[in-house]
């Protein structure tokens, strides 16, 4: 399809696709003439990608480039562009510069009960030490979890990890669909990508509507 | 206590908390001379509140001011306090503005989730709407979630939601032992804010761990 194409099925303007091409976001058409080019049903696939990771996900456009460099690097393995959407993705919290006891005391906790769990989580993982950082504010607002409490969360998000990740292989299988013969590592990886960004935003939009129905049950009028 | 020892304990520098004094964030302390003012344990607490939403919630301070201003109105009632954070919080995803069959068809998804769970879940809350647009963007990139897919996480999210409002009743009566007879509306507010905007980033940072785990289990060198 031509570029106007490409933009009316997308919903996305022309200068902004114009753009995403020479940020290297989207990768180039195939040339037709000196002036025009060919667009495939994957530039539309990765143009909803982008928005989907812009507007829902509310990635800055310099991490999704990131991303889209992990997902487009074949050499790398399913769990290497994970792991590279992770990092992307951040929040970057900073260890404190000074010694702080409730920072100390909280990565011992969260080393315990990621021993106890036996996952197998990177030591300079974000999520470690945003976890780290969330249970010294937690301690130092004085609604310190209990550890028992940390785990069963810890539990029913590993249930749900699993259902996602089992998903994304039924996902890449389905994108095999696209005459390829079996699914690709670029098909899975964008499935990945969704799967990571966008089910986040899931469990926060389903968590606060639970919340918002215990607390009419429990709170209401009280 | 004086604004040197106030800083001192809270790690927050004493130019920042006249800041917070004169926007309002901080109530005021007891004027003991024209140039001198005594502060409490309250303070104290407030100023942990807020370098929390602030550093691990990542919640701007225009909304931390909204978020406080509805914590000490002492007129409204737990689950308006609760209601006004989760609003103030965001993300404030508009509907498209033309049409997008999309976006209608996840909104009557949405719709019928929330009714076939028994949820009680205002028309306009935020979380409607971003769930809304989450499942608008995971069909158009192809990644459509299962109906009961989506059913699972919130049965799942909803068994957290209930842990966390017991939680909640728990802290608040823990709050009472700070020589008032009964846990005062503000306790429970202060508590109320930590458990939705920390509880949050505990259950982002586990999932994130949870799928790295999962993903190093299944996908690992493949």
């Amino acid at each position: 399809m031509l570029m106007a194409e490409l933009s009316r099925r997308s919903g996305v303007p022309v200068a902004t696709i114009k753009y995403y091409l020479r940020e290297g976001l989207l990768p180039a058409g195939q040339a037709t003439s000196a002036t025009r080019a060919d667009y495939g049903e994957h530039h539309l696939r990765r143009l909803r990608l982008i928005r989907a990771l812009l507007e829902v996900g509310e990635v800055p456009l310099a991490e999704i480039g990131r991303i889209l460099a992990a997902v487009d690097d074949e050499s790398a393995s399913l769990h290497e562009v994970l792991g590279a959407v992770q990092y992307a993705l951040g929040p970057h919290l900073a260890p404190p510069t000074s010694e702080d006891p409730y920072w100390q005391s909280a990565s011992g906790e969260v080393d315990r009960l990621i021993t106890d769990l036996g996952w197998s989580v990177a030591a300079d993982a974000p999520a470690r030490t945003l976890l780290t950082g969330t249970v010294a504010a937690l301690r130092r607002t004085g609604s310190a979890p209990a550890g028992a409490g940390l785990r069963r969360y810890a539990e029913a998000l590993r249930a749900l990890a699993d259902l996602e990740v089992a998903s994304l292989d039924a996902a890449a299988a389905q994108g095999a669909g696209d005459g390829q013969d079996r699914p690709s590592r670029a098909s899975y990886g964008a499935s990945a990508v969704v799967g990571i960004v966008l089910y986040e935003r899931v469990i926060i939009a389903l968590r606060r509507m639970a919340q918002e129905d215990a607390s009419a049950q429990r709170f209401s009028g009280g």
